[in-house]
């Protein structure tokens, strides 16, 4: 499972290509993507087009979680976003500065 | 883990009851509510003014992530979405014509 430790550890440009390698690495993981502070790609296995859609969209729904979120319970902090849909999970971690965007083989038996 | 079996049972009031009835029993549940197809909520343990917060929330949440991924991924659909934050975890399950929405506390040995 994706964790990121809150460390203070600066996102250099080095942390970027170890976090992108550690993630890739994983099993199940079909894809990967770091955003940048501003929700752009810096770092993608995936072609361009389709890093863009899925910056786009998660980044609009990372938005919307946190305001929502700061709404119903002040100080409470967006720690992880996954959505399952019939095809795969696509997982959102915000880590300081950048933000993890992994998009994996399902793997709950989810009854369909 | 919560999981609706793609059934073609009919969401009747009797459907609604046991549905939150089984959720609201499970161990790590601290809250359960039940959305009709307009989003509204019909079935909540929480007080209406926090319901209809989340409720309003997570209707903008499904509704952007059910666009999205048809935009990316046409004919994928929407299982499940889960919002991790550092107090809990929201979790909405679309289910035919209503959508299941617990909070729980967190599973996950997240890192924070």
């Amino acid at each position: 499972m994706l964790s990121f430790k809150r460390d203070q550890n600066k996102r250099t440009r080095s942390y970027v290509e170890e976090a992108f390698r550690l993630i890739q690495e994983k099993p199940d993981v079909v894809d990967t993507m770091i955003l940048n502070n501003q929700g752009n790609p810096i770092k993608t296995s995936m072609e361009p087009n389709l890093s863009l859609q899925y910056a786009g969209l998660f980044e609009i729904l990372r938005d919307k979680v946190t305001i929502g979120i700061q709404k119903i319970h002040p100080g409470d902090e967006l720690l992880m976003l996954r959505v399952r849909t019939t095809s795969n999970e696509i997982i959102l971690v915000p880590d300081g500065k950048i933000t993890a965007l992994v998009i994996q083989k399902a793997q709950d038996r989810f009854n369909t």
